[in-house]
């Protein structure tokens, strides 16, 4: 518990700008962006360096002060929302937002946690440059948020999730010692590479304050492709054909049903279909080139849609004849989300299977879904390419919101992971855990697994300081077999 | 220590072809093969399947026996070799051979731990498809040992290290328990990613039984140039050309002396100079193409020459005529370690520092050992794309092998780590640490790193039967700060 000697201490070291328990202040980061979780806490702490981070955090352990780090407060699983015993701080990374280093010729930026993905994006582009993640919060959405929950996006297929861009890591670990691999090294057999113990972590194993970002040469043009399916079967042949055809310039394939489409196109005002016919499932397929390749890049689109149509994996298909085109094509995809949510009430899940079995996954579980919950209908979309699909499941008509979640989705969220569990897939592909799925993950996760993780939790943390309550499920004393 | 009743129940278990203690059997494999270290073993174990070692080790964690796995015994640092104690079973992996899944469509192969790189690379082949990793030791490395090392190689420039080809994990941790996560998951956030801690842990952690690795299109075809420069610091801004003008194209970017160059030319009857007159330094590039981009590829690399030229980054440069030609190139480059060997004694570091450095480093720390050892010559080559070198120190003339090392040796090596160290780099970058560097690592290891290991090699092998002796510093009691 804290004590007055803590909170003293804590707005010594801080001074008013990095230490407040004014409610106004406070209240705002108390409540996650979706509005699912409210909790408490007995302070805003937001430290200016590393050092202060370091500081604070041997405080907190030394009066064992719970510490919930927060970035931009955009997650989709309550990972940085404290609970309401209001003992724990909330460690705010936001005033750390420098970007210390952006070495155009090394390719490399060493951003502080609180950057904003945009801010970097931005500050890349000015050098010629990009950086190959991206998603939908991303003017929100920080640096240390992002490694803390290993986010993926639409650029995962050909990039990798925010794992494969991390060269270098600064964190602040629970007894205040301070972790410093920033410096990239491309090889480096030292040992355990504990950074990676640290990415995905939710902030349970210790506090990202920097890291050193891989940087990419912009891309110099871009094809993107739509295209009509007959089944949803044709679509991982169609993904291992674009493979072939393109290799390394494919950069994205996304999956919708014709529900999502037409979802889209009466949500979205002047929006419409790519295609004349009327298809039960679409694609869109963007391929990329940096300059080296982008003469290629045209004749490469022809050729996939060419061959596609030949193989017989298309119905129809179409290239975007301009960027204005290729715009528009990926407004579709980026507002089925929206579209659907005006449809009315839905329970979401961001699952993942092996890439080659998610279209089987989809064909065979949604009748399962819809017959064991009558009246609702089964929606999947997303990033095929990297088998993970944003399995929704839409209240059946006249639902009420707010009442059939809290008597049907709980019912459906578990018959639903159970499916993926079965399928041998993970209940979490992107989004993390949290406090959204840990009863879940302590449900279905593999028990030596789970010993492991909280062997780790154990090593690292010893007092439970840092995020109690997320991630690591805690009730399984006797779970290793 | 072993009783009678471990080792009747080990033997029963694995019966006479998986446990014998019969010397002649036993013996090859207690000296590593550089001949640096040699140890004793209770017995040589030779589970043939997972369910195999999950129970010898678990009876070893009963009798408290130690154990050291053992893969192709091609490792540099002695970290597959036993101590003198006797104490230990020497666990080799070598009969867990199966390539138990090759799927062509999703490019991926699940190997047992005792598969050997080759054997992996012509299976791939056979499809169509290649493993993107490389090294000498192909014959005889097997995959386990490669993920416990998280080998290198010279394809990590384009592709990444050992670690960057592991999809999934199977392992047989400290208490007999069985971590599965083999299932290939391009998207998986259910909290930390524990094959990533495994990978590289030389089997203090866990012993890899299994691993679902990714595969490549096979290439189409290959352009190798050859060019020679005036000092190294040309070398870093001809390697930020290539990336630019090659981008994904570029595959090797190896960097050698002219020393190293006349020792080769020298040492290989029929070798001969792609140029003409004399350089200091020479490059050879690599760019590959599959399929997809191969039509590109014969004018990208007469581009990458031609702009080097006017950008006056090269003295003269040409590019293989033909495959023969491109194979003699390589063969330049590989036949260095032996050629140098040949002219005497040598200490060898296999270290990193940043790419954008290397070129720095090498001009700065040469002169430095030249003249703190008179009559010693610094030769450094390698995967400058990688920021790795293989930093040799050539001992005086007349030296006497196997008097100079131990006279001279370990000086040599501290006084390079050092200078390693100084520059903020790794003294192992590709061979990791085993036995031969682990007090180095202990010298000049962060303190918060090494206790870092040490908490979590404590929390998955309490008793520390794994691999003792090797990566990780036992002696710092009260090294965290």
């Amino acid at each position: 518990m804290a004590t007055p000697d803590f909170l003293d201490a804590a707005s010594a070291l801080l001074g008013p700008r990095g230490f407040t328990r004014d409610p106004e202040l406070v209240e705002p980061w108390l409540t996650d962006w979706r509005g699912r979780y409210t909790g408490k806490a007995l302070a805003l702490a937001s430290p200016a360096s590393t050092a202060e981070v370091a500081e604070l955090v041997e405080l907190c352990a030394e009066h064992g002060v719970p510490i919930v780090p927060q970035g931009g407060n955009s997650g989709m699983c309550g990972g940085a929302t404290p609970d309401e015993s209001g003992h724990a701080i909330l460690l705010s990374l936001r005033r750390m937002n420098a970007i210390r280093r952006l070495d155009p010729q090394a390719r490399e930026a060493t951003c502080e946690a609180g950057v904003i993905l945009q801010t970097l994006h931005e500050a890349a582009a000015a050098e010629g440059l990009r950086f190959p993640l991206t998603l939908g919060g991303k003017g929100t959405a920080t640096i240390g948020g992002l490694i803390s929950t290993n986010a993926g996006g639409t650029q995962v297929l050909r990039h990798g999730s925010m794992r494969a861009q991390v060269l270098g890591m600064e964190a602040v670990l629970a007894d205040g010692g301070v972790f410093d691999a920033l410096t990239p090294l491309k090889k480096d057999n030292r040992g355990f590479d504990l950074k990676q113990l640290l990415i995905g972590s939710e902030g349970t194993l210790g506090i990202v304050t920097a890291a050193t970002l891989r940087l990419l040469p912009a891309l110099a043009d871009r094809a993107v492709l739509w295209a009509g399916l007959s089944a949803v079967s044709a679509a991982p042949r169609l993904l291992a054909h674009a493979e072939q055809v393109a290799g390394d310039a494919l950069e994205g394939f996304e999956l919708m049903p014709r529900h999502s489409l037409d979802a889209v196109l009466a949500h979205v005002k002047g929006s419409r279909n790519p295609l004349a016919g009327e298809h039960a499932w679409h694609v869109l397929i963007e391929l990329a080139a940096d300059r080296a390749h982008a003469d290629a890049l045209p004749g490469l689109a022809q050729t996939l849609l060419e061959s596609a149509f030949e193989a017989g994996l298309v119905e129809d298909a179409t290239i975007a004849a301009n960027e204005a085109q290729a715009e528009a094509f990926w407004l579709l995809r980026d507002e089925i989300a929206p579209a659907e949510r005006a449809l009315g009430p839905a329970m979401q899940h961001d699952v993942s299977v092996p890439v080659a079995t998610m279209a089987a996954f989809i064909e065979e579980t949604t009748p399962l879904v819809e017959e064991r919950f009558p009246g609702v209908r089964v929606v999947a979309f997303g990033h095929l390419g990297d088998g993970n699909v944003h399995y929704h499941v839409l209240a059946p008509e006249g639902a009420v919101r707010g009442e059939w979640e809290l008597e049907q989705g709980k019912q459906i969220s578990r018959f639903v992971h159970d499916l993926v569990d079965e399928w041998r897939g993970s209940i979490s592909a992107e989004h993390g855990i949290g406090q959204l799925k840990r009863d879940e993950l302590e449900r279905l996760g593999d028990p030596v697994q789970i010993h492991l993780m909280r062997a780790v939790k154990q090593a690292l943390d010893p007092q439970g300081l840092l995020n109690p309550g997320k991630l690591v499920p805690l009730a399984r004393e006797a779970a290793n077999p």
